[in-house]
């Protein structure tokens, strides 16, 4: 007979880890405990299962070859043993056992292991709020709370429904409900933004927009306070500081924690962020073993520890398990924190740190933010990307990237791009001359993401200096409050026109390519912020009028393609 | 007045470089000879503005925010002196000077410079048979000749069109022939098979079925013998070795060159692929550089020199040429050789060496080929993404790799994040722990160009022993070449059913799933051939057989996924 091993937790690492290491150890004798009756099955998809685009919950627990995944088919195609509905109480590292007990039946039992691998993942955070515990208030924690919320809305008993979060599984939650089912839907974030710490406040805005044009109802900088009940004892109201929502059902997405409590009772290293494992995934017990959402992960970029539960971290680790547990040293080597969502007909996504975090970690950080086309701008399915590329000034090196775009796998080429550079270290030049594949119907001869680092090159090197989108939006909110600023817009004039006759003596449109000859008309004593479409042209111009001694200037950086995006109410009526 | 700047040629590399020497050197004299009328035009759009995607040549010529990039554009926008019709005759480097002849008056002049730009690009290579100078044969080298091909098209008197040469810009004007103007179109071919030295037979010819299915007559293996006229003394058949076409125009896209001529003939150092320049994009003569087309370009990979002729490559040498003209010593570290082009409704792109490439190398090269989702299998627009993973077993580092999916962003995606690791010298290891974003709608938890490396991973270490494709198809057009294989195929028993009947003995059917229980029913004497959807599945098979001592087995890697995408004859009917 091989080496017991007892994996705890069959959702995502810990199956793949079981996989990996029956492939690798065919005489091994592996076991997989779960407290649930469902094992393996996609969680990220449960928006999707809840929104109808998958139709049943079976489909997200099936192989791509369409068997399930349930005890029988590990038994039979894998040679895992899984006790489901099986709960891990205590792990006796003298003795080498686990003790688990039956949640049907209460009976208890001990379970001996040679090689033990947590993979208990991670659990939602309830808000410590009354009413957080009323029927009708869910979290987004397992297949079964999806498939009652689908049976609420399938039989038609939810019309309203609010979501606590403006976090990846809070937004599409309010997708799925909206989109789908037609229900009114509101989020309510408590910081002011969404995304928050995922993206920087201006792809949130206009991923806001999206969704509010979309029919979400979207509050941010606002937490939900008090939960409600009907005279059933079903929720009923949201209370915030600011308003009162009526709900039939109320979604609490606000994060998750690591569960690492059976970890740190067996006397393992956990820290605030999970069980604290080593670049192999191993505990501080070398017989133990952790991956997936309940341990510690390391920021490549930042080489700070954090938490990271995302399932397809899960399953990269898991396969790193499977390896050292049959005695292959391999090593994950952390994680750079790459994010993609798809939000109605828009995609956000994000690979590393966001500008607000990387100066908060403490990085001589700035930032270029553009608007490229996603494809070649002739191509008759090209849109704008709005794209931020965060880098530190002092050494070059790129920190992250965000972009937002239409629903296409364009964000995604993008992300998984950069986060293959950030991974390596990569610096503006790389980014710059990253050898992006172009033809067409998928890209621009100079890729989005070159052209990006184009501009941050230009910013690093001292050549382009930049408005931040946040002054330059408050100044419009109150002109008078920095007098001395003027717009110069560089667009078409019937493009300028309706904002010179609104803003009159702080607007002044000269179109881009006349600039060479009139730049004499710019009066000297004010500070110019120069506008276009998108940044590039701005830049052009910056540099110009700096030849002519015209070099108090700032430009506005993903230009008005990205202030319409985030959507102000000042923009002149059509 | 500062420093003279002359760039001779005005498509890609040279406005690119002009106009970004023009922003670092305000003062510069900065001035574009070419001999066209048309510059700074779009040219891998041309098969779009052919097809009708793009309605009007003139949207090659635009900017993305809709100006046309003429003489005037460049004077007034750009601040840069572009010299039309002005053929650049000779160099003469003792006299830093430029001698130019205007090609409609004939009239000569010399143009001095400081600094010189050589951008002269590529040009076509004509064929040496009979006819090829005929009326109705074109090749894609400008837009004039793109623009007569379409008046032929829009009047109707183009029924039908011969392409030769199955490289990119030949397959591209095949689909503008045969998709939008339902012309009868036929592809010829010289090599074995399509996109030869870009991708691997198993891949092109996938690519090659799915323009057949789409009405694309191909013909590969088979050269031009020669162009005949009608009365006319038009083009009107292609004579090959084994048939003659009737045809009412000819493109003939056969690969192209470096136009180093003028380079040569002034001394500087020119190789066979181009004009040798150093890593900032200097010539022999410090005061020369080049860039585009037209320059030797040294291949990240091997090592060793090449030509790549690409204008998104183009582009980023002019930015490098504009840095080193400032006095900014930027380099251009060499191309790893991305690719990518949409085909009807498929897509295929590639970057680094193909296998066969990479042997012919003389790396120690091995591939991994696998059938993966582009995105969560449950979700609706889920489609199979065949890729090859190529890698040197020496030292597991990857070399390339290819992949063919929907006409959608998903190859894009997989082919930007590998080069950026190529770019880096990345190993499998890398790319099996690429953090690749993941949400349903746009990957899966584990990607496809992670599952990709894994498989590879599992070759390299010995673990996986596959059948090539090649050997398989052999196999099955002649089974008893090889009298001691048996199929052995895990699918659905509804899958199997057909080809179990259709090859009897030679054919064996136990699912998956049961294997573990039935692998006595198997002979002990045959080497088995496991076959499943996509490779994964057989893998597992393989490593469960080895274990229970039947160790005599190959993988079809991809399995009948990229089989039936391949087309066979032997396939059973429904």
């Amino acid at each position: 007979m091989g080496e017991k091993i007892v994996i705890i937790g069959g959702v995502a690492a810990g199956p793949k880890a079981a996989c990996h290491a029956r492939r690798l150890m065919p005489d091994a004798e592996i076991t997989i405990l779960d407290q649930d009756s469902l094992i393996s099955y996609g969680g990220c998809g449960i928006p999707y299962y809840v929104s109808g685009d998958v139709n049943d919950e079976d489909e997200l627990r099936k192989t791509s070859f369409h068997m399930t995944r349930d005890v029988p088919f590990f038994a039979d195609a894998k040679g895992v043993h899984v006790r489901t509905e099986t709960r891990a109480v205590k792990i006796d590292r003298e003795k080498k056992c686990v003790e688990v007990v039956n949640v049907v039946s209460g009976e208890k039992d001990s379970v001996p292991y040679d090689k033990l691998v947590i993979s208990t993942g991670s659990q939602p955070f309830v808000l410590p709020i009354p009413g957080a515990d009323l029927d009708g208030v869910y979290t987004i924690s397992d297949l079964h709370k999806a498939i009652a919320i689908k049976k609420g809305l399938s039989t038609g008993k939810i019309g309203t429904a609010v979501v606590i979060g403006g976090g990846a599984i809070g937004l599409e939650m309010a997708e799925a409900f909206a989109d789908l089912w037609g229900v009114e839907t509101s989020v309510i974030e408590f910081m002011p933004q969404l995304l928050p710490r995922i993206v920087d406040k201006p792809l949130a805005t206009m991923l806001q927009r999206h969704m509010e044009k979309q029919g979400v109802h979207i509050y941010t900088g606002e937490g939900a306070q008090a939960l409600e009940a009907d005279e059933n004892g079903k929720v009923c109201r949201v209370v915030t500081a600011n308003r009162t929502i009526e709900t039939d059902i109320v979604v609490m997405a606000a994060g998750v924690r690591a569960r690492s409590e059976l970890a740190k009772e067996a006397g393992l290293h956990v820290s605030p962020f999970g069980i604290v494992v080593n670049d192999r995934m191993q505990t501080s017990d070398p017989n133990i073993y952790a991956a997936g959402d309940c341990v510690e992960s390391t920021n490549i970029i930042t080489g700070k520890k954090t938490l990271a539960p995302l399932g397809s971290l899960a399953n990269r680790e898991g396969r790193v398990v499977g390896d050292n547990l049959a005695g292959i040293p391999s090593t994950f080597p952390g994680v750079v924190g790459s994010f993609i969502m798809k939000a109605f007909e828009s995609c956000i996504g994000t690979t590393g740190l966001s500008l607000e975090t990387a100066l908060a970690e403490g990085f001589d950080a700035d930032a270029s933010m553009t608007a490229p086309s996603d494809r070649a701008h002739f191509f008759p399915t090209e849109s704008k990307m709005p794209m931020q590329l965060v880098f530190d000034k002092s050494n070059r090196r790129v920190l992250g990237m965000q972009a937002f775009g239409a629903n296409t796998d364009a964000v995604l080429a993008r992300v998984d791009a950069a986060a293959a550079l950030l991974s390596k270290g990569g610096t503006i030049e790389d980014f710059s001359l990253l050898e992006m594949a172009y033809a067409p119907p998928y890209a621009t001869a100079i890729d989005a993401l070159n052209a990006a680092a184009n501009v941050a090159d230009n910013i690093a090197a001292g050549r382009q200096r930049n408005v931040l989108i946040g002054d330059y939006l408050a100044w419009m909110d109150n002109q008078s409050s920095q007098p001395d600023w003027l717009a110069l817009d560089i667009r078409h004039p019937n493009e300028v026109g309706p904002f010179a006759e609104k803003f009159g003596d702080t607007w002044m449109g000269i179109p881009y390519n006349e600039i060479r000859k009139r730049h004499g008309e710019i009066p000297k004593d004010k500070t110019l912020i120069i506008i276009c479409d998108a940044g590039t042209r701005s830049y052009e111009i910056q540099v110009l009028l700096d030849s002519v001694g015209l070099s108090d200037s700032l430009v506005l950086g993903g230009g008005f393609n990205c202030i319409s995006r985030m959507g102000v109410d000042w923009w002149p009526k059509k």
